[in-house]
Formats: C-alpha cells, structure tokens, sequence
C-alpha cells in the first residue's frame, strides 16, 4: 500500500517523538527506518530484557511492536496532532532470541480519528529472520495536540 | 471465584520464576501478592519508564500486565510445568502516571492446555486508583517442562 | 461498579435499537435486560446456528457478546449518539452447547469518545451456568448521530 | 508465503466441513476458494443481517472472518484432526454495506498446536473493493479429532 502524508516534515517530527521515549531508551531500542504509513525499531537481544527461561521478555517485544506501530500511524497525522494507543493485540509465535529483535508496524487503515496499525516482531540471527511476534493495534489521532508539548 | 492448586508450594515457584525474569528487575518491578490464580506485581513509578510525554511506556504497562496474568495462570499448573504467553491484548484507559503501577492478574478459566486471564493494572496517587489499562490473556501450559530448566 | 446516565429514557432508546437489528431477530436473540452500563441478551440454542460439531458457532457467540457489550456502552451515552463497535476480542473457553446462552455486558470505563465493555458469553442448560466466551472490547461515541437516524 | 498441506484431500476435507455449519447457510455464506493456508468465504449483503443502521452487523462480519480463518489454518492440519478457535480480534474498518462481503483468511503460521491467522473482510460494490474489517486468531488443533466425528 501507497501512503500520503500530511505533513512533508514526517520523519522528523516522528524521530524527534521517539527520541523523547525514556523507555526506549532504556531497553536499547532504536528507531531504524521510518517511511509513510511505515516505522521499524531494531532491539539488540541484551540479558537484561530477558524473562525466566533467557528469551526476550514478552512485554519487551510487546514495547518496539506498540512503538513501531504507534509511529508508523503517527507518520500519518497531521503536524499538530499527537497520537495515542487505544489498544493493541499481539500473539507470540516463537522464542525472541538471536541478535537482536526488528518490530516493522505498517499502517492498515489511517483514519481521522482513530488509525490502524499491524507490525510483525522479528529475531535476527546472522541472515536468518524468524518472525517472533503478530500484533493488531488501534491508536487515536489527538488533534491539535502538538506531540512536543503535550 | 476460589482456584484450588495442584501445587502446595505453588508460591515458592511462581515467586522463584519471577526472580529469574530479568527484565523486571530491569524496569523496577516486584511481585506484591500471590494466591491461587491471582497474582499482582508493582512498579514505581520512574522516569526512565515514560514515553514522549511523560507516563509510563504502554508496553511498560504491557510487561507488568503479561507478567501479573501468567503468573495468576502458572499458580494453577502443575509443579512439573512451565507458562508460556499465547496471545493478549490491551486497553488503555488512562494515563499511566502517578506514584506507583500495580497490575492484578487473575485467572478467568484454568484449562489443562490453554488458559484465560484478565489482568487490570492501575495507577496509584496516595489513596486514589485509578484504572490505567485491562488485558486479556492466553496462556499455554507446558507439561513435562520444569519453568527452572526450560 | 454504579454507573450514572446522561439519558433517563436509555433503556427505551437501547430496547428501540437492539429492535432495529435484523440480524438479532434472525438468529433469535432478545434483550433481556438493560441497565445503566449494563445489558443482558439471551439466545435460545438452535440447529441452525451450529458449526460442524453442532456447538453454536463461534460467530454468533461473537455476535450477542458484541450486541450485549454495545448496548451497554450505550446505555451511558447522550440521548442524541450512537455507538459504533470499533474492535472486539473474544476467547472461546468452552463449547457453546445447552438451552440457551446469555450475553452479559459490563461497561470497564466509559468515556466521552471510547468506552471499554467486557461481555462475557454464559451457556445455560437446566440450572448450570458453563462460561462459554469472555470478550474485552472497544466502542465509539458518535456524538450528534441520533442512533435512529443515522 | 507458500505453504505445504500434510493432507493431499485438504480442499474436499474442508468443504466438506464448512458444509456441516448450519450457521453459514442461515446467513447465506459460501466458500468461493481453498489453497493451502488461504480459505475464502463469500457473503451476498442480505436485509436480514444488518444492525441497526442498514450496515451488516458487526458479529455477522466476525462470522465470516472467524470461518475463513479457522478453515485457512484447517488446510494445514493432518487428515484425522480438527480445528477449534481459542480466540480472535476484530477491528471493524468501515460500514459493511455493498452487495457482498469477502472474507480472506491466510495462514500466518501454522503449528504443531496452535496456529496464527489473520482474515481481512472486503465489501464488494460493483469494481470496488473496500476493506471492512481485520482480524488475528488462534486456532487449536485438536490431533485424532476426526473433524467429521467429534
């Protein structure tokens, strides 16, 4: 699918958003690729984001598919306008391990009110991506809220 | 609704595999209460949690919820099992802001392969609550698979 | 939970909607009872709504969990809205089977644009009750959009 | 992706199935195509299956999505087992109204298990295909379950 922003300084205003979450910081996510209706975030697979049996914990990988997701609806929306996630609905396919995890959130449908979004988790082990996480997420468009000062 | 174990030490394991879970030493959070098919888990508040504008990290939220609703789950298996999460989705109701997040999990049907779960986590300011999220949660019983050895 | 409404006549105003729903009367179902963020619909068990093992089929559990949750969201809203389903999530835990089933709504958080309603899906067969079906789902508010005439 | 059927008489095994739910012929569905991994269910828009504002009610939409689903996952089950689902979520995308609706499940991974799917509805007027709804499930497989007899 074709997206057309609103905004011709998308990619910006959508780095600039991420590079505020103090939580990505944390888990050592960064925001690899960002596009039209499109956002990717690479996680480097660390000790500390691990559950009980030493893969990747859920809610970790549950973390870059929400911001992978979020953003890729947020490249969508117009510059004075903030986004929110309603809900999301994410099913886990395979043990998150390997190198490091890519969330890919694509748009499905953008909307004036609410958008969305399904992004797919990856674990990345040399050449071979084995899709880890499925995600299903809707997010809302909070008009004339700028997202620096909300 | 009353959960009979088949665990007598039902706490020590679930207590123990929580120890193990890295990632939630990661972002601060402890396991407050467990009982047969509930558990809760708590997290202060910090800033390393939040998101762009300044509330704890939906998937932050997530993590604590998915923890809080498998381990409602895993007090119901057997001693020789170990949990795995299928599936859950999320609302966000509120802001997660306040002193502290508690995510109370609790089993809705124990099955002998699949369980349900719905976990609440809310936000607490001095003597206020408030609801910040609701999930509901698949689980997966693994037989034969020691949660300590997996 | 007590729940206040805008709308003192919203009990004739959900009964006049749910009246407006073909596919309702189709399959049999009725509203049994409505109440502030709550409402109760009851399918009698019949041949034709069956799968292939000849339990209800899952769609039409989703169906009266859907109406039940709906309808108790809209209890809440102004006199001159209507509710729009956004998404819906369903767990079947047992198989739909016995006299009839009965759909129970519960508003978790009303709100001015979204609301979050849990229905659960009960079979009833003589004076047992099984769960058949939990629901978490999300409905909008269309304000100014008089259900009836939309 | 392309997938593999364990079973050479998948298509006859699954039409056959799909003839035993009573509940589609109530509502006049049909399945227009089975592919390994694929199913597609055909619904002609009928005055009997609308809610309250002339659209196609939402369960009725989650009917046929959960259907082309179960049968996608169905394709890629040995001979002698049957298909159950654990849960789905839909997100309805616009009013389901035209002259017909199309369901199109596709595998996204199949299991030994449990098996990930997702079905996108599309309403049909004339040329124009509009996507109506999204949905993600997960479906069990239940092995030495004949389909046929359970």
């Amino acid at each position: 699918m074709d997206f057309k922003t609103l905004d011709p300084s998308f990619e910006q205003r959508v780095r600039d958003s991420f590079a505020r979450q103090a939580a990505m910081a944390l888990i050592g996510a960064s925001m690899t690729r960002v596009a039209p209706g499109r956002c990717e975030i690479e996680l480097p697979v660390r000790e500390d984001l691990t559950q009980q049996h030493k893969f990747v914990h859920g809610g970790v990988v549950g973390m870059i598919a929400d911001s992978a997701g979020g953003y890729a609806a947020f490249t969508l929306m117009p510059a004075d306008a903030s986004v929110l996630t309603v809900e999301y609905k994410i099913n886990m396919l395979a043990p998150a391990k390997g190198e490091r995890l890519v969330a890919r959130g694509e748009v499905v449908k953008p909307g004036r009110t609410l958008s969305i979004v399904r992004a797919d988790v990856y674990a990345i082990e040399g050449a071979r991506e084995t899709l880890v996480a499925a995600t299903q997420q809707t997010l809302m468009v909070m008009h004339g809220k700028s997202d620096e000062r909300l």
